[in-house]
C-alpha cells in the first residue's frame, strides 16, 4: 500500500513547492507538469516523468489512472498527497489532483531538424509565462518546424508556461539560445529572418513568408534588441489601426505566423505540375 | 489638507474591495479604473471619474499630478490613502498609486455609430478577463467600428478586463447586449457574420471580408452558440496544423480580425479613378 502524504511541511511537498523558482529548476534539472491534459502530452512526446503526484479526490474523470500507470510502467514513482498537500503544491486555483515531477529535456539549436521549407517562430527574453505559453500553443496551430527562444527572461520549464501552452512545450521542437547563435543558426540554415517591430515601414502581409522564414518577436517591454534589426533581416511590422501602439508580444506573433501560414496554403493551391 | 486613509477597514477601503465583486458593480453603476495609462485613456474618453485615490509613495513618475489635477478639475473627489490601505484596494502585484472610481457608461447597441462599411467583432460569454481585455485592446488595434459584447459571464468593467484591454475599454466603441438582440441589429445593418467554428469547411483567410463584416467569437470552453452557426452567417476556421484543436479565443479574434484588416487593406490600394 501506498501511504498518503497529509503534512504541508513534508520534504517532498516543500520540494516541490520550490521547484516554481527558476534557480531550483536550473540547479536541478527538472521541472513540474500539472494537470491531465499537460501530463499526457508530456508522456505522449517521450518525456521521463521521474515522480508523478496524485490525489484522487480531487480527480475530475476516471481517465486518471490509466495515465498513472502508464507513468509508473514508465518508471515512475507514484506519492499520494492529501488535498491540503497537494493544494500547497499546485500552482492552479482548482487543482485536479496530478503533478508530475519530470527531466528538463535538452533544448540546443543542434537538435532541431527541419522540413525542406521551414518556418519558425523566434520570441527574445519574452517575460509574461502566459505570453510564452500561449505563443507554445499557437506555433504548434501554425505547425511550425521550431520554436526558439533567445535570452529567456522566462524560462519554458515555468510551471505557467506549461500551463498556458496547454502541453505544447512538449509537442513543439524547442530550442533556447542566445540571440547571436540563433542569428548565426538562421543564417547557416538559409533562413529569412522577419523581424516584428512598429519602426519597420512593410505591413507583415507585405513580406513574403513562403521561403524558408523565422518570424522573431520581442519582449512585452522593449521588443526585439538591437541585433535583430539589421540589413540582413526583413523588418515587418503590423498595422496599428487604432490608439494603441502595439499588439500583445503572444497576438504579434499569433498574427504574423498566420499570414505566414495564409501565404504557404495559397502557394500549396497553386498547380505546379501542369494539372 | 488632504487626510490620509491609513486603515485597511476604512469603509471607503472596504467599499472599492467590494467593486471587484460583479453583483457589486451592477448594483453601484460605479466601476474601478487602476493605473495611470488605464485612468488617462478614461480621462480621455470623457469617462465620468467620482473619486480619484492616490498613494504619493507608490507613484512611478511625475505624470501623476497633472492626470489627477485633471480629474479633481472635471469634479472628482480626490482621496489619499496610505500605501498599505491603497494595496488593499489595488488588484495589482506592483500598484503605481492610482485608482479611479467611475460611473459605467452606456453599452446599448443603438448607441454605435458605423462607418460606411463597418467591421465589428461580437464575443459571446468570455470567461476570462484577460482574454476579453486582450480582445478589445487588438480590436482597437484593428480601428473595428465596434466590439458586441453578447452573453457576458466576465462583465466589460472587470477590473482585469481594464487592466488586458490597457484602457481600450474605453476608446473602443462598445455594446453589451443578448445574442438575439446582436444578431438582429446586425442584420438591420446589412451585415454579413463570420462565425468563427471548428467544425467550419472554409479557412478564414478565404472568405471575403471586404464588406461590412462582423466576426463572431465564442467562450474559451464551449464556442459560439448554436444561434450564431445557422445559414444566415459564414462560418469560418482557422486552419490548425498542430496538435492542439484550437487556439485561444484572443487569439482567434486577432488572427481573423488582422486578416480582415489585411483584405480591406488590399482593396483599398486598388486604384479606382484610374490615376
Amino acid at each position: 500500500m501506498h501511504e498518503t502524504i497529509t503534512s504541508v511541511t513534508n520534504a517532498r511537498v516543500k520540494r516541490l513547492v520550490k521547484l516554481r523558482n527558476r534557480r531550483e529548476r536550473d540547479a536541478s534539472g527538472v521541472f513540474l507538469i500539472e494537470g491531465y491534459r499537460e501530463l499526457s502530452r508530456a508522456v505522449e512526446a517521450g518525456l521521463t516523468i521521474r515522480e508523478i503526484y496524485v490525489c484522487p479526490d480531487l480527480f475530475l474523470g476516471d481517465n486518471e489512472h490509466a495515465l498513472i500507470e502508464r507513468t509508473v510502467a514508465a518508471g515512475a514513482e507514484r506519492i499520494e498527497l492529501g488535498p491540503e498537500a497537494f493544494r500547497k503544491v499546485s500552482y492552479r486555483d482548482r487543482p485536479e489532483g496530478l503533478v508530475g515531477l519530470a527531466d528538463q529535456f535538452p533544448t540546443t539549436l543542434d537538435r532541431l531538424s527541419l522540413s525542406p521549407n521551414p518556418l519558425i517562430l523566434v520570441v527574445e527574453s519574452i517575460e509574461k509565462p502566459g505570453n510564452l505559453g500561449t505563443m507554445l500553443r499557437t506555433a504548434d496551430a501554425a505547425a511550425v518546424d521550431a520554436v526558439i527562444v533567445c535570452e529567456p527572461t522566462t524560462d519554458p520549464f515555468n510551471p505557467n508556461v506549461v500551463r498556458a501552452s496547454l502541453g505544447c512545450l512538449f509537442l513543439v521542437p524547442l530550442a533556447i539560445s542566445s540571440t547571436p547563435d540563433a542569428m548565426r543558426w538562421l543564417e547557416n540554415h538559409g533562413i529569412t529572418t522577419f523581424a516584428a517591430t512598429p519602426a519597420a515601414m512593410v505591413p507583415h502581409w507585405q513580406a513574403d513568408f513562403r521561403g524558408p522564414a523565422a518570424i522573431a518577436i520581442g519582449s512585452e517591454q522593449y521588443g526585439l534588441t538591437e541585433a535583430w534589426l539589421r540589413e540582413s533581416t526583413v523588418q515587418v511590422r503590423i498595422p496599428m489601426g487604432g490608439r494603441v501602439d502595439s499588439l500583445n508580444a503572444a497576438m504579434a506573433a499569433g498574427v504574423i505566423l498566420f499570414e505566414a501560414v495564409r501565404q504557404r496554403a495559397a502557394n500549396e493551391s497553386v498547380p505546379t505540375d501542369g494539372v
